[in-house]
């Protein structure tokens, strides 16, 4: 079987779906449900219908495209991920799954091979929280770790429901139907990009995933005194933005305090209102990424960070209310992935290493309903979420021979 | 001359300027040519119409009805004062010395009174710095301190220059018509609420101000590097808006740190960049203002502010970039009108008190071509920019029977 990615055609493909963008190139800012991923949606299914694929879409947007195997009652395998990006973000962030996981498919076809099982392509529904405050929404309903009922809670930032933007997209409502059984697939293999630097530093141009860190969130709504700038003295305020100021280095401090190198955690929102240069702050509503591969670690972060929030709230005589948008247990990647993605490095002679996966996949919650693990390929710098994320052609075309060859293994 | 304020009117006017808003009641949010303020501006010439005043407009929106006097050639006395409002605000900061300035003048018409010289009522564009970054935008070019080459520099946040949001609400883009000539008026007088707690905590009703403080605002644009959340390590993380966090806490110790009751700073803005939970903060825009009675002691702030940037910036290895949006002297009130005024309360044997304004008023620009001064009312609590802020009814009233005898011994 030779596998040869269309790598102009891939490359082509990533500066089109790249050019989907609220923001003026490299920039790419395309948040779930905009007019630009929707404009995005309609181009992957026009991909899918040419690469001969059976494409249906769920009540949350979730996109699935099938290569019908010759036993078509069989658990499928499915590869996938996500197409949102965050504001000013890059071009290969899940979208080097999608279409690569498209172009292994379609160099699996030119090769000649029939797969027993099908083979399905998953775009994913709202990997990245900007929207709704939580990552990996469709991932989630998919695999039941997000109720209907739960999901119908969501707001977007302008107290708009998820069930309404829904409407107003054009997808049905029944987000009851949206989970998928226990093993529904046979297996699910994401090909990503690091999003770090350890593949680029060691030279090595893929990366196994063995484990996925187990990510949290807080948002914290801080609600002081406001008034005018210049009348309140300063000994009458209750600034808000100035405790938040304090939780924001708190939050700093309470990753470096583990002593671990492996711990993170970043305040990425912060709203302030009013939000006028003569208005004190009355109140500020902050968001937070707390992350580690250790578990009790990750958690002992979480609580540094609420007595952080009372000790600042306190002192200042502010009110701030912390709330746990998501916590999630880390997974252990299936041997059956790690084990085809080796076999198949190995088949090919591409030099490989086994990694942790510090930032947070939609395979994280395939986990729980399938036999579910990653690939990487580098990253230049290690830099993503920015408008120069960068993976090279060579790696890219190197991820989709890797993930072609498994999907056949795993298909057969 | 019987002064005898129509103050059900008076009060009903008010409401229904409140009423023309970008945020439910009983908060204000109006900025300036958003379309409610376009709206509250064809309200206000509605009234001006009914009382008789010839109403022009400049090509900046500011707001001239003139109640023609007996010698028109002479220089006229003016009052006035904003019907702006930064978001979230409350119902009287600027609308009292608009209605209450037409009611002043309604008195005056009722009373009999003929002026001898004309009475002009202003209406300035734009007093609060929400829409373009910086106050007192119409007085400031009637004075000449803003010159009209500086204007056609502002933008607002969405990038839309002045010119343009001028023609689009319908004014002549003629700039350079707007400066008046010194002493074009004879006097100005604005009544204001306190916006501070001093008239209420000693029961008097009747501020006569003596000082306009000195306010400066900086704009900081801190640029770290972005990233994601989940991949880059802390030690590796320039974060900009942890760096943002140490500068606000640095602006609070600068005005504490001059252990004068009187110094003031605050950070009221802070934009992060690109604001996603599982982004590193890559820019934060800050935007803080500095007041104090003393200049000495707010340009020691102000340097205060400068060097924490320095020292904050160099350590977390981000550039801050630190501008002077505006620095005002501070201005004394003209002997002229603090007599006239101090004449119209013993007349009226009302209780008044000298004080100085720690807030800014268009009255500091009004004071560099004309005799400017102003009166103040008490607020409850001191509050203001916010949606509770309250001034008594017979406050009101009381004020604007010292305005209108003012304003006829200063007309005569």
């Amino acid at each position: 079987m030779q596998i040869t990615p269309d790598l102009s055609r891939l490359l082509n493909e990533l500066e089109t779906l790249a050019s989907f963008s609220d923001a003026p190139a490299p920039a790419v800012t395309r948040v779930v449900f905009s007019a630009q991923d929707l404009a995005a949606r309609t181009y992957l299914r026009k991909l899918f219908s040419e690469a001969a694929l059976e494409v249906r879409t769920d009540a949350v947007g979730n996109t699935f495209a099938r290569w019908v195997g010759a036993d078509p009652a069989l658990p499928p395998v499915a590869t996938g991920s996500h197409t949102d990006a965050v504001p000013h973000a890059g071009r290969y962030d899940g979208t080097v799954g999608v279409l690569g996981g498209l172009e292994a498919i379609r160099a699996l076809q030119r090769s000649g091979f029939r797969p027993r099982r099908s083979i399905e392509l998953l775009v994913f529904t709202s990997e990245e929280p900007t929207r709704f405050g939580i990552g990996c929404l469709g991932s989630r309903m998919l695999s039941g770790t997000l109720s209907p009922e739960s999901a119908r809670q969501l707001r977007d930032g302008d107290g708009k429901s998820l069930e309404e933007i829904l409407r107003q997209a054009g997808f049905d409502g029944s987000l009851e139907n949206v989970r998928l059984a226990k093993d529904y697939y046979h297996a699910f293999v994401e090909l990503h990009i690091e999003q770090g630097p350890l593949l680029e530093l060691k030279g090595i141009p893929v990366g196994i995933v063995t484990a996925i860190a187990a990510p949290a969130a807080l948002r914290v709504t801080i609600e002081g005194a406001g008034g005018h700038a210049g009348a309140v003295l300063m000994p009458d305020r209750r600034d808000a933005f100035l405790a938040a100021a304090e939780i924001a280095l708190a939050v700093e401090s309470a990753a470096k305090g583990t002593r671990s190198g492996d711990s993170v955690a970043t305040t990425g929102v912060c709203k302030v209102f009013p939000g006028a240069v003569n208005s004190i702050p009355s109140r500020v509503v902050l968001e937070i990424d707390v992350r580690d591969i250790d578990l009790a670690r990750r958690d002992g972060m979480l609580s540094a960070i609420r007595a952080a929030c009372e000790t600042v709230a306190a002192k200042r005589q502010v009110r701030a209310e912390v709330e746990l948008i998501n916590a999630d247990a880390p997974a252990q990647a299936s041997p059956l992935i790690t084990k085809a993605l080796s076999a198949s490095c190995r088949t090919l002679g591409i030099e490989f290493m086994p990694m942790v996966s510090r930032a947070y996949h939609d395979s994280l919650f395939l986990s729980r309903i399938a036999p579910a693990g990653m690939l990487f390929i580098p990253c230049r710098n290690g830099v993503s979420h920015r408008p120069d994320e960068y993976a090279a052609p060579e790696d890219i075309k190197r991820g989709v021979q890797v993930l072609a060859v498994a999907l056949a293994q795993l298909a057969e």
